[in-house]
């Protein structure tokens, strides 16, 4: 039994986090914060009536590290930085679902993020948290930057592929799309459900801030620098991902031996699901689960690759449990299977 | 031709004004403003690219009355009471789709919108716009008071048998239903899009500030005191208002009477619809029309009208141009049938 | 341990129970079948893939009583009472999903069902699972039949004041609304994603078959007749029923003691929250839960009770597992709570 | 004033022909038909109450050729076939929306639709009626074949920048997405509300039956071989199309320049608006418009372009009319501005 902490629980991933961890076998929440909401958690998400007597306040370093082994930071990017040095130093274990330290580049995240990174000393040490790719390192890690919804899928789709074919790969297109839940739990117009519902859109085209996490992930992978085109959109659903990826090569693609490939690579994962040839990914399979499913087809030199994950589970909440799973040597999928 | 200027563009209401009017044939726009939104109005909402030329600003007088006869205003209530004198003053006609001027007490306005009424004066003489009650009235309006959503659809859809069965009924209960846009385009947490989408609830139990509208134009119908029980509910979509209203009488009801009834009260208008006995409205019906579609059914002592309307046309954009109409002789429907 | 199995399992119902009993931590789901859909369960339903080798087939009496103790029936109407019998032979327990052992009456029956009754012996010894009701005989069911949908928010929503106030009640009004799944998983034109989406309807009105169901328990709770009026509308969402229930009264209503009433009648009951006076149920909080939320307002000598559940959890599989974990002397929230 | 017949109005396309067209001030309905459907047009539609006193039967070559100057026909593929030749040989101008007569290969056609041409002789003369790249042979054309939805947007997407810098592009990647009444008005249960609401998948993943006609037209713009890759998605929305189109190039593609280039290009159409650089369109702002929307943008060798249609209208009806009005000599946005 181990205790632990959640910082941010007004927003979706706070919510999530709560979901998942109050019905896991292993852990107790003894510590919950956010930045302006205060109170009972039953008054500030009723669906938590009956469920626990936690009460929130503003983040506290000194009542998080009297109560927390370990602690989740669901905030806003630039807060994590500002919170994870103290409980760091007072010995705690850090997930931060946050964007602080994925980045492993301090520049790459100023270009992007527009603030300059304060907390070179934890990004060193930070450790990227994709089960499917770093389950070693993950083990051991203090802090654990739990990776982007985007780059999750992303990354998952194109790692069996990018790490053995590289020099046949010519171009990569991701065209993403996601729920709106994604987008945050903020009071702007541009969420008012009027705007959004029976509505879609493209936005931040070739300027979204996950196109370098998945640029330095990939380029690791193939030991050489990757460059994605990647084009967001905004879906009217609540929760999910879809992301149909084209990797234009510079030979044939051969359907039936890629999904031997994908199938060997992951043929030991608990959460990710490669599909028989012919078959495509739909969020509702893969909704309020861990689950990452990947469709793949081929035609000459073009392979195209569909993927799809919840964004506030396997894109969030679901892998910073399946991190913590692995930080503490409890089986991978615990508290992740319904 | 006639000038028109629209106060309040940057709302749900407003840009239905302007969608409407944009295509009436009798009408030029010569005047748009809003409260804190400026610039083109192409900017504002891109829907209107290359439809027009209209710049939006600050409500100035002088501008209005320079370039307008009649001045819509769909702006929140307790702005029109600011609006209003300054407009008939200069002896323009002001059709107001605010609160404002729609209760008849000042007393009572002052209850339930909790500000005092500071225009009695314009208020004795605003004439209340529901066509189909209050026909010759509006011809002669300087001031017109469109009415609420919800109580163009409740009063629509009582008037025939209350004005008739005044001694018969006991209680009348209107369980009330509404798209969001009519909570209006305002970024408040509450109408997030993952707030409202897969989700209905109840609000305002009891305490809805529509309910004395509904009960002063029914009381005005039986001549004697009328109080309904008025419940809302928020429904997930864009547009449309559903009204289930349970009529318990003193004695039996019959259906097909009553039905006889309703269609002769509004053989002539052209925007009510009495169905066929056994069949229901559905707001899919009645989506971006000015029609009340209205249904019947009859049990015992129990009397049950459905009715729907689009909250955004007959319930707010759709019946201000209606009234513009009679107001100006132009046939009802002018600019209307689409 | 128990061997369990599921006929009907191509439905929404039937997906839900096995979502729900694959993690039962008492349940082993041993055999599936459905009317006219066969193969691999991970075919049909592809969120299963990785989770189960079940393989559906054509309803068995043998099979299924060679590998269960007992057999959920999530089948249409009409269709238990000719599977029932059998399994009852052979020693098994049932829990029928379908209507067809909900009312006492066999000639009540064949008026709202259209079908006379074939089984009137099993019928005698059906027990009625509303578990918050009846928990004491459902300890010993050998036959459940599972309340349907609208009435156990209807009763749950009504029984601490119906059966307390029997006398001052004068009329029972329930509006209900439904997910689309409530109107289960057929090929139809009217459940066409393009016929229910950003549309609302009344449907069935006064004509619900749901209505005897509901007065049947109500009578029985307030050892009187009760005849309640009941309008059924279908929601655009995928999940979720709410009830706003009317209940005009002889005398005033005290809403702190009505309150206390509640709070007291369901204090033990795990699934059943009652919410502090002011506050509503939103179906949001319930979904995907197998609780039932309820909210109390009142004024002068009006009761309106608002109360919402999940359909397809509390409305029906939940509430099926809830009854199974009684029958067999398991925690009753036994793989309900996530 | 001309006399028209509409087939097929059971279909959403055949709905929106009558939405428009009973508006049309030059245009009479006099006659319409639909496969299975018969009735008053008000029971079929009851949005229609009211507006029009027309009943539908079967299709009847001699009633359709009484009544009719020019029919439009709404009707699945492999019907038009059928119905066409008997009207042009009565003289009857035919504007058919179904594929029947847009791949001038006989062959192609019957690769992709799964059935032999046997109507080679009026595939001859029919004119691919896209009127911003074709009003010339329109105004002459006696049978019109109206675009498919996906390649209406496609190719005006396309259109300038294919036209003039086709030894520039390499790879051309069309990732599109539909709402549902693209997938017409059929009882199915993957069209099922709860099988579309809150979810997204791809479909016919390189194998979609628009692409030939895609590649049909680009290739004669471009005077040489095009072969796009396209893949469908399914949006959980009503009406639109979204295109998110790649195009990778031999060298740089300046943004600034290209956006010049398709303003020009579309300068003088009245339905295509090419927004500015750096905003990109949304459903929502051409629903229930003719409207094509296209945004730009451009990082090295790539030209993102994204492009936006309502389905039915742009993609189906409204093109139709618009074609219509070009046919009879009307202003090309007769009918089509609200």
């Amino acid at each position: 039994m181990i205790n632990v902490g959640i910082v941010g629980i007004s927003g979706y991933t706070g919510k999530f986090l709560l979901k998942i961890l109050l019905n896991h076998p292993k852990v107790r929440i003894n510590y919950i914060a956010a930045g302006s909401t205060k109170g009972k958690l039953e008054e500030i998400h009723p669906e938590f009536i009956g469920k626990s007597d936690l009460v929130c306040d503003e983040f506290d370093l000194q009542k998080a590290t009297d109560h927390c082994d370990v602690v989740f930071l669901a905030v806003p990017h630039t807060k994590s930085i500002e919170i994870t040095p103290g409980l760091l130093k007072a010995g705690k274990r850090v997930i931060d679902l946050s964007a602080d330290y994925r980045l492993k580049n301090a520049d790459t995240y100023q270009a992007w993020y527009e603030k300059a990174h304060t907390d070179p000393q934890s990004l060193a040490q930070a450790v990227y948290g994709l089960p499917e790719l770093y389950k070693e390192d993950i083990k051991n890690a203090r802090l654990l930057a739990n990776p982007g919804c985007y780059p999750t899928a992303a990354i998952l789709a194109l790692a069996p592929f990018v790490s053995t074919q590289t020099r046949n790969i010519q171009t990569i297109v991701i065209d993403a799309k996601s729920g709106v839940s994604g987008a945050g739990r903020k009071a702007t117009l541009s969420l008012h459900f009027c705007e959004v519902n029976e509505n879609f859109k493209a936005y931040k085209v070739l300027a979204h801030q996950h196109t370098p996490e998945i640029n330095q992930c990939l380029s690791q992978l193939a030991q050489d620098n990757v460059d994605v085109t990647f084009v967001a959109h905004l879906l009217p659903i609540n929760q999910g991902i879809y992301e149909t990826i084209y990797v234009h090569c510079g030979q044939a693609v051969n359907a039936e031996k890629t999904h031997q490939l994908y199938t060997k690579f992951y043929k030991t994962e608990p959460f990710v699901r490669v599909l028989p040839l012919g078959q495509q990914p739909e969020i509702k399979n893969i909704v309020n689960t861990n689950y990452c499913d990947i469709g793949l087809a081929a035609k000459g030199n073009l392979l195209v690759i569909t993927a799809s994950i919840d964004n506030l589970v396997k894109g969030a909440a679901g892998q910073a449990v399946q991190n913590m799973n692995i930080m503490y040597g409890f089986p991978e999928n615990t508290g992740l299977t319904q």
